[in-house]
């Protein structure tokens, strides 16, 4: 399986994340709890994985799986910083507006970039950084405000705090996807072994949520699971499932790709869904939306094209080798 | 003198143009007639060229100068594609409104990259065709409407002559850089001699378009000439004497450097001016004019930086001269 053809089903996925959320939401609400769902997809993620690791098992050789609790302990990091993450970002919207939150969300293509080479000391050429720039450009392009949308010059007129607590979150964000991509390549450790730990402690740490939730409301409407289900249609399974999917996709990615494909994954998913949104749902073109297509495409090109693809390699180094085997062949003329 | 010099020479004048052009303005209207603003620039680029080739007559050798019929003949050629241009202009403007006439004025770069190679049959590699469309998309992003701006959903709502007239401008413009560069390059002429053509030529269009005028009005405000400098103030000077340098800088540029070059000075300079507007004349910052300044450096960057800064060349050819060396002086130690 290549890469990016889980890219591009990582791509179709994430975007369809979006509008079956809005498509599960009737009269501009959630009939049903919005927190169950990241529960409920841990869940499902969990049950395929240990599916895949119990048909693994059967078979010979027996999966890798390193069971010491000096590698399991790694396994709920990236569940701790989602939780600081989710907090931060809390914090952000109370400092600033949605509209600016979401602009300042594509910062963390920049950041993941960054730690990616920090931490996973993979080195980038000046062309692939500014690739990565373009990207968080483009992106952010196709979300300029139109003429005679609301909320405006609110961009620059927030409090510094917000923007300081918007550069945290997307610092933490990139780290959690850095710090996945370390620990699933850590080790020759089987994928769906990795995927049961992960996937363990991200229901833990879901149903923790929700379990405060309920004792912050003094257990007025029973406890979670009394209520998991309710106001839940076909629309609402197919947001947990697709979820739940997109995160395997994200974890197979993290092993045998990298961050630096999920990033663009994911960012050519959200102009997919506006693409897609025009027609869904009626909205007006807008030239940004144009505009930010042919950056984050040139972005994409300037990223994973092969460099011969896109400079001319100097003749002088190109045909070095062709000229020696020349010379060699005019030699054994001569003797 | 080296071309980049030129080019940011070009880059500030034309970006001081616009500026001088507000500055010279009173109550949001012009004194003076701005048709005899080109007249005049190009009777300034007229003398000053005279006067740089008479000097160079005075020296020896000789400065080379091709004065055949069949030779001075194409000299009108670019004004005559500038007419045309104006005309089809004015026809676009009647189709669409002046913020969409803008937005599509950025088409020129792209078309003048085309033209470039067909007809100057200049190679561009693959990164180059990308930075030229991004510079269009930068300059482009740069203008888009923000919320709260007047005119809104205009831009895709002319009619369908508009674009067409709008395609066929911008390939006119281009077509007339790119005939003006073929005029420099063609023989090894004195740069000051092909001027003094040019400008001879430049000159009586201008003229003929004020005489037209005038006729057009029935001579009503007398001719022309007796009201040459009516409404004219230090600032207005400075307008024609700004507009004849840019002329000359250009000019040079099409002898010594290329079309691209000059594209990529003066939307520069747009970019620029916009950032001087916000202090001068208390506009306010946009998230567009920030993103498009971003787009328009990486498309220089990816333009003009050696290919060897950007892309990582595979080391297999890169390290094979060293390790020639090395094998050779282990032979001498060996002797």
């Amino acid at each position: 399986m290549q890469w990016y053809f889980v890219a591009v089903l990582l791509t179709t996925l994430t975007s369809s994340q979006g509008i079956l959320t809005t498509l599960s939401q009737s009269n501009g609400g959630y009939k049903y709890d919005y927190a169950t769902v990241p529960f409920l997809a841990e869940v499902f993620k969990l049950l395929v994985s240990s599916l895949l690791l119990w048909r693994e098992c059967r078979k010979s050789p027996l999966p890798r799986m390193t069971t010491e609790w000096k590698s399991v302990r790694l396994y709920p990091i990236p569940s701790i910083i989602y939780l600081i993450h989710n907090n931060v970002q809390f914090a952000t919207l109370t400092y600033v507006d949605t509209s600016t939150y979401q602009i300042m969300g594509n910062l963390k293509i920049v950041t993941t970039g960054i730690l990616f080479r920090l931490f996973l000391q993979r080195k980038l050429s000046n062309l692939q950084w500014m690739a990565i720039v373009l990207l968080a450009v483009g992106t952010t392009t196709s979300q300029v405000k139109g003429c005679g949308e609301a909320s405006c010059d609110s961009l620059f007129a927030a409090p510094i705090q917000g923007y300081m607590l918007g550069v945290l979150s997307a610092c933490l964000s990139a780290l959690a996807g850095v710090y996945t991509e370390f620990l699933m390549k850590k080790n020759n450790d089987s994928l769906y072994w990795q995927n049961v730990q992960l996937y363990t402690f991200g229901a833990i740490f879901n149903m923790s949520r929700l379990l405060l939730d309920d004792f912050r409301g003094g257990f007025e409407n029973g406890a979670f699971w009394q209520r998991l289900f309710d106001g839940y249609s076909i629309t609402t399974w197919l947001v947990v499932l697709n979820l739940g999917s997109t995160g395997l996709l994200v974890s197979w990615l993290m092993k045998y790709a990298d961050n630096i494909v999920k990033v663009y994954s994911t960012s050519m998913a959200m102009l997919l869904t506006m693409v897609l949104s025009l027609y869904l749902f009626n909205f007006k073109p807008t030239m940004q939306l144009f505009l930010g297509i042919i950056i984050c495409m040139m972005s994409l090109q300037m990223y994973f094209a092969p460099p011969s693809t896109l400079v001319d390699i100097p003749p002088a180094v190109k045909t070095a080798p062709e000229s020696l085997r020349e010379v060699s062949i005019e030699r054994r003329t001569d003797s």
